[in-house]
């Protein structure tokens, strides 16, 4: 049994992991271009920020750890083609090329930065001097190098989750920080624009500008960057922005050109298309992660793999499965996701309200402020929940912004939508009170009683 | 529509309220023996701290509030009769003898401090000087006054979540505090003694001395208490404790004479039963919180009420149904319930492993420790979690014991409980994860995953 895996990041690794639990004699090849072990993306903010001393902290599966496992961890090594009709994997790394034969392939390639055209932000092939991605620890490691050596004016383009966590970082340390976003509202991939208000106020108040509506269509400069010309999507406005770092946080596109080769059947927007055993229309073949899309469990819909968690959860399954083992991935992913930014913990979990109006569900809502703490006792933190039920009252999404707790009030919610609960079970949750610690009546039974209300009233109406 | 409600505490003045919102035209009379509105009995503990400013901050549903809702609220007022037969109500108060006929009456007439035995604690009657009590707002008053006046050497008998409430509030404050418990373990009404554990050892590193399996059958003194005898349970050993100041927090009965003198049916400790209405067993009597029982949602026994979410969520349902509605409670209680003791967060689901024993039930146990945050990210907090579940994987109990975060994973753990989930649904829990938030894989799903492991084994050995 020879198992081969592209991409030894968080859904790679995790795959080998639980290949070798499975099969102890397995032979496991992982292949990654980076030249680190798998690390946490997620935390690299963190490191900018200095929350995490090192960058070498972020580092959770170590070279010692694949030793120790007995798998074979070839870095800075690229994958460069692949003969699915007779298993074939070739590969050029630091010791040349290669060529193996595999029963089982995993893809974990993951994902690219998907930059839009910016005019000037290229010299000679290269990100022009001051302009950075963020995707890799080396992207990570030159921005945190480049802005330690002086302050500077950082212009951050996206205002999604990974554009705010290094604008916030940044800002931390000292710099000044402009934020432009496409859209109306920022974390559009996160957050319905109705919730996101207290977070742009938050970014506002610890001295980060924010500029919705617009886009960066040039970089001024003759070297390194001295402006930006940022203009306007409603109107023809323009202005340039003075600054000299500029960081391009305009989302990604999965890594799957050689997963697309091999025959695998992607999805409309290029990610590997798998069932719930991970594996991809190609037998034998899996894909995991950012790569690959699997089916959201509220929509139904084929849906693109963007965090974590899932990452996590998709290698073990695959991991097994590649390794002879017969797993599989539950009913669909809920998307689970939280971000600290600013002072405020930002919570979700079930689709966004776009996309559930892009479905045809018709929804009902409830948005409510509560308070971590009763009333009476002093310190209780606001919490702004979301709740989306369907007009049955199954639940659908929740949103939650406050100082703190948000993400595991999210956890109870996504743990009764898993469970295929509805509103009328959230307003009945038998929550664990003490005034010290969490309010009789938690906010969450309280935006569920909020639906449950709606829906009785419609019934009548 | 008249309806009468026996007791205006948490239970009662939530009837009331919802009663009122049933019936917009009723008539609703309150009567309370106390001279305070309804107050937050669980909050006492933290007036005595400081945390709380005073103790009017308590009071939640001020007499103002019974007045815009046209409840008659009848305060230092004692009933001393009921006939059910013809529904009449007696009694006294501060405007001298009523009588008052009735529709519904709802009993919500909480419970009693419970007292051993112990020499010498009364003299003329009523407590020694430096005795007390903690039940009322006036018990926590007396005590706070008293220990106010001067430093004092106090003496809490009871390691039950009261009698430590009490001593963490005192011992902050500056008094010296011995804990005296009859059982083994403290918190054991609430927690298994294998994870009391580190509870007892934050207690002793905060100056608390604890003294278990070990009761007081004496207090010295011939004016105010100068000490107590404190008697081995295990030899015949005994010895005088030197003390000023006497707590009893010995647990609590049923204060339910009026009920059982009126022909409700009583449980074998006393407590009113009630079915899923909270009615009685008389027609249009219901009863509500501490003096009542209901169904264990685990174990499927009656099992007395004593958590302040319980009386409000009877209090809804009996308020509805006492005034023409036709609510129902859940199918049983799960009894979540949390603590912040000595700078740790207790929580629990679920019968303790003593009650599912005595029940007969096998069950699988997972015992682990985990962190609030990924281990690369600095400042975690340790938890400690015990799962437990059926042979078959329904999940039955959980305890946890960390610094924070331990009471919102228990509504985790609750939530899939209550729509009657397993291990394998909590190990396939899609939590938000982000590093300064939250790890990856949580220590519920890893909790869980170590009883699907057991039961594996199980079924292969």
């Amino acid at each position: 049994m020879k198992i081969v895996i592209v991409g030894g990041g968080a859904a790679g690794a995790t795959a080998a992991q639980f290949a070798r639990k499975q099969c102890r004699d397995a032979e496991i090849i992982v292949f990654e271009k980076d030249t680190y072990p798998e690390y946490s993306r997620c935390g690299m903010p963190h490191a900018i920020s200095g929350e995490i001393p090192s960058f070498a902290d972020l580092v959770e599966f170590s070279e010692g750890w694949f030793e120790m496992n007995r798998i074979d961890l070839r870095l800075s090594t690229e994958v460069l083609a692949i003969d699915a009709s007779i298993k074939k994997i070739e590969s050029g790394g630091p010791s040349g090329a290669s060529s193996e034969s595999y029963d089982a392939l995993i893809f974990a390639t993951g994902a690219l930065p998907s930059m839009p055209r910016v005019e000037g932000i290229q010299s000679g092939g290269k990100l022009r001097e001051g302009a950075f991605i963020f995707r890799s620890m080396d992207d990570a490691k030159a921005l945190m190098g480049w802005c330690e050596a002086s302050e500077r004016k950082v212009l951050v383009v996206g205002a999604g989750l990974i554009g705010l966590e290094v604008a916030d970082a940044l800002n931390h340390k000292g710099h000044k920080v402009v934020v432009v976003e496409y859209l109306d509202a920022i974390l559009p991939a996160m957050i319905d624009p109705d919730i996101s208000e207290p977070v742009a106020s938050a970014a506002r108040e610890v001295g980060i500008e924010l500029i919705t509506s617009s886009y960066v269509d040039a970089v001024t400069g003759d070297g390194a960057i001295t402006g930006a010309k940022i203009s306007s999507r409603k109107d023809s406005d323009s202005r340039i922005l003075q600054c000299d770092t500029l960081v391009m946080a305009t989302g990604q596109k999965p890594s799957t050109e050689l997963a697309g080769m091999s025959g695998c059947m992607l999805g409309n927007q290029g990610h590997i298309k798998v069932d719930d055993r991970c594996e991809t229309t190609l037998k034998g073949i899996f894909a995991v992660g950012d790569c690959s899309e699997y089916r959201d469990m509220m929509t139904g819909e084929s849906s693109p793999v963007g965090l974590g968690t899932l990452a996590v959860k998709m290698g073990e399954v695959a991991g097994k499965n590649a390794a002879g083992g017969n797993d599989r991935l539950q009913k669909g992913f809920l998307n689970s996701r939280v971000t600290r930014l600013f002072g405020l913990e930002i919570a979700a979990t079930g689709p966004l309200a776009s996309s559930l109006s892009k479905c045809g569900m018709k929804v009902v809502q409830s948005r409510i402020k509560g308070s971590t703490l009763p009333l009476y006792f002093p310190g209780g933190d606001e919490l702004l929940v979301k709740l989306t039920s369907s007009e049955d009252g199954s639940l659908l999404s929740c949103q939650i912004v406050g100082k703190k707790e948000a993400a595991l009030r999210i956890d109870i919610v996504s743990s009764l939508m898993a469970a295929g609960k509805g509103a009328k079970d959230l307003a009945q949750l038998e929550n664990a009170y003490a005034p010290s610690v969490a309010p009789c009546v938690d906010v969450l039974a309280a935006a569920a009683q909020g639906i449950l209300i709606k829906i009785e009233r419609k019934g009548k109406g």
